[in-house]
C-alpha cells in the first residue's frame, strides 16, 4: 500500500496509543499497531501487524521494544516504524488523521479540529477527567508531525445525541442540567452506529427503519436501543460507570450507596472513584476483570465466579427487556458485538436461551459457530426478533467518518 | 366496636404516628388516624375517622389540636382519644400491636418483639438512619401504654428476601456484601405482597403459580417482579433512592454523578445525601413533588412538567420492559396501586397506551373508571398480559401478619 493517499486512526488511552493506516486509492485497512506502556522505559512496547491482503502481501506482526516518554515520542517512533516497515513516504501521503474521543458533550458529529473543537474537547475533561486528557495528547501527537494535514475528532458520545430528554435526563434539580451539563451521554457511540448499519443490510432494511438493540459486551459494555436507525437510549450515563456489570467497573447501584460507602469507609471522593471504576465489577466480586475467567470459576463451581457470570447475563437481560419496552415491543434484531459479544457463545446462550417467551429464538448451533470475528444470525429462521452477531469496527467506522468531515468522501 | 379483642397497627414517622385500629370478633378495621407535627406545640395535630359500618355506625371525623413532645406524647394523647371515642377499655382490649418497621436487613419474616429483634432493628438503623429510628420510638411509645402485649414488627423489606443473588447484590467488591451488608433490599414489601395475593385472587390462580409485576406508584413508588407468588427482583435497593423517579427522590443515576455533583459544588456527604433524597425527583425538575401538580403543568405546556412527567411514566415502562424479561416474558399481571396507581388514570394511560405491542392491552373505558379506590381490570378481555388497578392496604397486611406473628390466627 506504499505511495497512495492514507488515512489514519488513533486512539489514545493514558498510556498507550493505537494507530490504524487505510489505503484510500482502493479504500482497505493496512496496517495496525498499538504503542503499550509510553512512559515506563523498561517495558514501551509497539506492537503491530498486517493482515495478508488481497493483492497477495502476506500477513506480518512485529513486536519491538522502544522507549517512548510520552505520546509525542510514541508518535515519532511509530512514524519511524511504518517509513521503515510499511511506505518511507508516509508523512507526505496522510491526507488526513482521525482521531477517537470518549467525550464530546452534546456534539452530535464528528468535528474538525481547530482551535475552537479543541477547546470544547479540553471543556468535556471536566465530565470524563480520565479519558478526555490522552485524546488531547493524542491530537498534540499527531499535529507534532501532520502540520496542515486535516485532523478530525470522532466522538463516543456523537451517535447517542438523538436520545429524547426523558432518557438523557436524571431526576436530579434541572440546574444541575443547564449549569453542570449532568445528563447521560452514552458512549461506545462509533461501534453502536457501524453495529446498527450492518444491522440493517442483514435484515434488508433502510437504516431509518431498523429497530435494533446493540449489545457491545467487551471489558467496558453498553446497550444502546435504537429506533429508525437513531439512539433512543444506553446504558452508560454521564460517565462509562453506569450501566451492565463490567470488568472493574460497577454499573448500576444506588445513589445512596456510594454515599454510604464514603462514610463507612471513611473514603475520599476519589478513592471512592476508584473503588466503583477500578475495583469493582467481575474484579470486586470474582477476583477477576476477565469474563473468561470468570467463566471457568463458574464452571469449577466457585461461588463468586458463578454469582458475577449470573449478574452479567442477568443485567443484560433486563436492559434488553427494557428497551424492547422503550421500542413498545418493535425490535427487528438484538446485536451481539464486541470481545465477548462477537467470541463468547457461552455468554450469549445464557442470556438468550431464557428469553425465547420475549420472540428471541437462539439457534444453538449456529450460536456455536459464530466465533472468531464471524458475523451471522444465530437465531433460528421464524424467530419474531432475528440475533445477529456482529464483529465492530471502530476505526473502519471513524476512518469514513473522518474522510466525510474532512471533505472527503466517506 | 368497643368491649371486644382488637390489634393496633402503628406506623412511626420522624414527626408522626399513624394508627389503626382492628376489632377481632369479627376481624374489622375500625377507627384510623394521624398524629402529625409531633414536637411542634404550635401546629400538632390528630387527625382520625371512622367508616360507615355494616351494622349502621356512621362515619366520624376528628380533627384536634394536642401538643405532644414526642412519639410517647403523641401515644399518650392518641389512647385519651380512642377512650374518650372509641372504647373506654381500649387499654386493656388490645391483643397485640403491629409496628410497620422499614429496614429489617435480612429478616424475610415478621417477627415478635423482644431485646434481640429490637437490637436487630438498631443494628438495621446505619442502612435505614432516616427511617429506623422513628419506627423504634414508635415501638417504645407503644411499650410505654400497653406492658406485655405482645408486639410485632413487620418490615417492609421482608417481602423482598426470595430475591436471588444476582438480583440482590451490586457490583463492588465482595467485601460490601459480606462486611457491610450492602445489598438490595427493596422497600414497600408489604403492600407488593398484599397485591400479589390480591392479583392472584384476581387471576383465580394460587398465590405459588402467579407471575405479576406490582407497582406502587406513591410520593414513594417502587415495582417488584414476583415469579410463582414470590419477588425476584425489585427497584428500590439498598435504600428508597433507587429506581423510579419519586417526588423528591432521583431514582437511577450513573453513581459517577454522586462524586461529580459532590465535587463540583462542594458539598458534603450529609448536603449531597439531602439533594439526592429531598430536592430531586420531581421537584427538583419541576418545582413541585405533586405528580397532579405536574400533570396540570404539562397541560399548560409548562416545558419541565412535561419532561417530569415523560421521565416518570418512561421509567415505569423500562422497568415493566426489564421484569417482563425477568420474567421471561411469563407475565400473568401488571398491578397498578398506592396514591398515583389508583387514581391517576392519565399516568396508567400513558404507560400502558404504548405498550400494546408488549402483549399489554389498556381498556380506556375501565380505566378512566377504576379510580377513587376501585379494584378491577382495565384491560381488555383479549389482553395477554392482564392489567389491574388494587388499592393497596397496608395496615391490613399487617395487621394479618400481626396476628399470625403474635400467635393468633393470621
Amino acid at each position: 500500500m506504499s505511495g497512495a493517499a492514507k488515512l489514519l486512526v488513533l486512539n489514545a488511552g493514558s498510556s498507550s496509543l493505537k494507530f490504524k493506516i487505510f489505503g484510500l486509492e482502493p479504500f482497505a485497512a493496512g496496517v495496525s499497531g498499538m504503542f503499550d506502556r509510553i512512559g515506563d522505559a523498561a517495558n514501551c512496547t509497539l506492537k503491530a501487524s498486517a493482515a495478508a491482503d488481497a493483492a497477495g502481501g502476506k500477513g506480518r506482526k512485529w513486536e519491538l521494544k522502544i522507549p517512548a516518554k510520552d505520546h509525542v515520542g510514541a508518535m515519532q517512533n511509530i512514524m519511524e516504524f511504518i517509513k521503515e516497515n510499511v511506505s518511507s513516504g508516509f508523512a507526505r501521503e496522510v491526507v488526513a488523521v482521525g482521531h477517537r474521543i470518549v467525550h464530546g458533550l452534546e456534539i452530535s458529529q464528528p468535528v474538525l479540529l481547530n482551535d475552537k473543537s479543541i477547546a470544547k474537547i479540553r471543556e468535556a475533561a471536566v465530565l470524563a477527567p480520565l479519558h478526555n486528557p490522552p485524546g488531547l495528547q493524542g491530537i498534540e501527537a499527531a499535529e507534532s508531525v501532520f502540520r496542515g494535514v486535516p485532523q478530525v475528532a470522532v466522538f463516543d458520545t456523537a451517535f447517542h445525541q438523538t436520545m429524547p430528554p426523558h432518557a438523557y435526563m436524571y431526576g436530579l434539580p434541572y440546574d444541575m442540567y443547564e449549569k453542570h451539563k449532568i445528563r447521560r451521554y452514552g458512549f461506545h457511540g462509533t461501534s453502536h452506529q457501524y453495529l446498527v448499519e450492518q444491522a440493517a443490510e442483514m435484515l434488508g432494511k433502510p437504516v431509518s427503519e431498523t429497530n435494533v438493540i446493540t449489545c457491545h459486551l467487551g471489558n467496558g459494555s453498553s446497550i444502546a436501543a435504537v429506533r429508525g436507525g437513531q439512539c433512543i437510549d444506553t446504558t452508560m450515563g454521564m460517565t462509562p460507570l453506569e450501566g451492565l456489570l463490567m470488568g472493574t467497573r460497577c454499573g448500576d447501584v444506588d445513589p445512596a450507596v456510594v454515599l454510604h460507602i464514603q462514610k463507612q469507609l471513611k473514603l475520599s471522593i476519589q478513592d471512592t472513584d476508584t473503588l466503583l471504576n477500578k475495583k469493582s465489577g467481575l474484579l470486586g466480586l470474582t477476583g477477576s476483570n476477565d469474563l473468561r475467567a470468570v467463566i471457568d470459576g463458574a464452571h469449577r463451581g466457585e461461588p463468586r465466579s458463578v454469582l458475577g457470570l449470573a449478574m452479567f447475563v442477568y443485567r443484560v437481560q433486563k436492559y434488553i427487556g427494557a428497551y424492547t419496552a422503550a421500542l413498545l415491543g418493535k425490535v427487528d434484531a438484538v446485536v451481539f458485538s464486541a470481545g465477548i459479544g462477537e467470541n463468547s457463545s457461552i455468554i450469549r446462550g445464557l442470556i438468550l436461551e431464557p428469553l425465547k417467551g420475549m420472540g428471541m429464538v437462539l439457534d444453538p448451533a449456529a450460536n456455536a459457530a459464530t466465533v472468531g470475528g464471524k458475523q451471522g444470525a444465530i437465531s433460528v429462521p421464524a424467530s419474531p426478533v432475528k440475533l445477529f452477531v456482529i464483529p465492530t469496527d471502530e476505526e473502519l467506522a471513524i476512518a469514513h467518518q473522518t474522510l466525510k468531515a474532512s471533505g472527503r468522501a466517506g
